[in-house]
């Protein structure tokens, strides 16, 4: 099953990274952020026709499509192309992200850049890996000169999200990439690169594999109330061991 | 001397590209994302060494080194590597900017970056450049949905300009790219993947190249005044024509 799961990905990914700067924009939905395009789609297919033919019995819930399977053991949880409009732009920063639950838990868990070919692989217990090697998350103590990750989409959640942080942060030089992937964003902070990240408002799809991943890198994983990030969260805190509490305190500021 | 400045431009993007993900941290000033690293100092002594050697009666600004030649002609305005941070975080994103002068006003300019092999060219009233190819500015005409940029340092300054386009952007759909090169975010703008951007409190190296970047491939480059930009100006601010003004009035306001 690690094997299946890092192949889809990758064959995923592939597929979308010979679309990439050449593909139009196939239907939009209400907002042009949601964009879906061909690339998305052709994802979407290679992953959920893979699970479907090889575990006929699990359920997937897709960005794209939903097929699930009431009390199924196995639930596949897939943002078949995370970071849209970076791939509509020209912006190399996009993933494939494959999540897999059992029984309500997280067990394995990839993200995918084909821009990059960073392929990140986690599961339950043994550790996150980026293409093979084992990674961990950042070992900054400090809050003063840490470096997060925030949303590029200036949503009212989001900018009242973001308002907090300013607040907290602009005598401390902190820093803040805003890279506009959800995906790039996880792998990012669970290899060190940076620090911490607070995320709302997002769909399953966009929490479900970036868990197990952080998890399982050394992250703590929370909800925005300090809980152990579960499947019914629509939400993400997580940073290191030193600066979590920090995060939590912030997004629990007035 | 187009030929030049592409040449050395890519010379030093090269030279920093061999140490991406190797190097250690040089040495530290004050402040961690100021580092230089051993590949910035390499990079700059590619260039310096370069003009002075073809040009020795020129003029030379850089980041990290000055020598200049009061009353010169021509003046060399260099930042080797912009997106220190970004380098050492592993984060392909940094760029070498080069610009030059002619009795003070900008004639030539290039930013490059290596992990993408992007060289961006300009030459006053000819027009910028992508690897050979015109490239223009976005075409979005709305401020609505519309894209940009902004500084990843949430500094007093920065957050307070940060502020300004929250308040004036939370229910219009905007979104703002925090990629921490300015060099890189340059790029994005001068072939129409974002759409605007404002910046303050960086050196003559982050501006100089940039705004003729920017103004050759059509976008309005001023201060935060609204008049045209000037190597007298330490801050940028700019968009297509159809967004500068409404960002001008969102820097100025309360």
């Amino acid at each position: 099953m690690e094997k299946f799961i890092k192949q889809i990905t990758e064959e995923a990914g592939l597929a979308i990274l010979k679309k990439f700067g050449k593909v139009g924009v196939k239907y939009t939905k209400e907002d042009v952020a949601d964009v879906v395009t061909e690339a998305d789609l052709a994802a979407n297919k290679i992953i959920t026709e893979a699970i479907k033919k090889k575990y006929p019995t699990h359920a997937i819930i897709s960005e794209e499509t939903e097929d699930y399977q009431s009390g199924a053991e196995y639930c596949w949880i897939i943002d078949p192309l995370d970071g849209t409009r970076n791939f509509l732009t020209r912006t190399p920063m996009f993933a494939v992200m494959v999540g897999l639950a059992h029984n309500g838990k997280m067990e394995l868990a990839t993200i995918y850049n084909p821009c990059t070919a960073e392929l990140f692989f986690a599961k339950k217990g043994k550790g996150t890996f980026l293409n093979g090697k084992k990674v961990a998350c950042s070992e900054q103590k400090t809050w003063k000169n840490s470096w997060g990750l925030a949303s590029v989409n200036l949503s009212e959640k989001n900018t009242a999200n973001l308002r907090k942080l300013l607040n907290h942060s602009e005598k401390e030089n902190v820093w803040v990439s805003a890279f506009g992937s959800a995906g790039v964003s996880v792998m990012y902070q669970a290899d060190g690169r940076r620090d911490w990240r607070a995320s709302q408002g997002g769909g399953l799809w966009d929490y479900a594999a970036a868990s197990l991943i952080l998890s399982e890198s050394g992250c703590k994983v929370t909800n925005f109330q300090g809980q152990p990030w579960s499947l019914k969260d629509r939400e993400i805190l997580s940073a290191n061991k030193y600066l979590h509490a920090k995060l939590l305190k912030i997004m629990n500021s007035k």
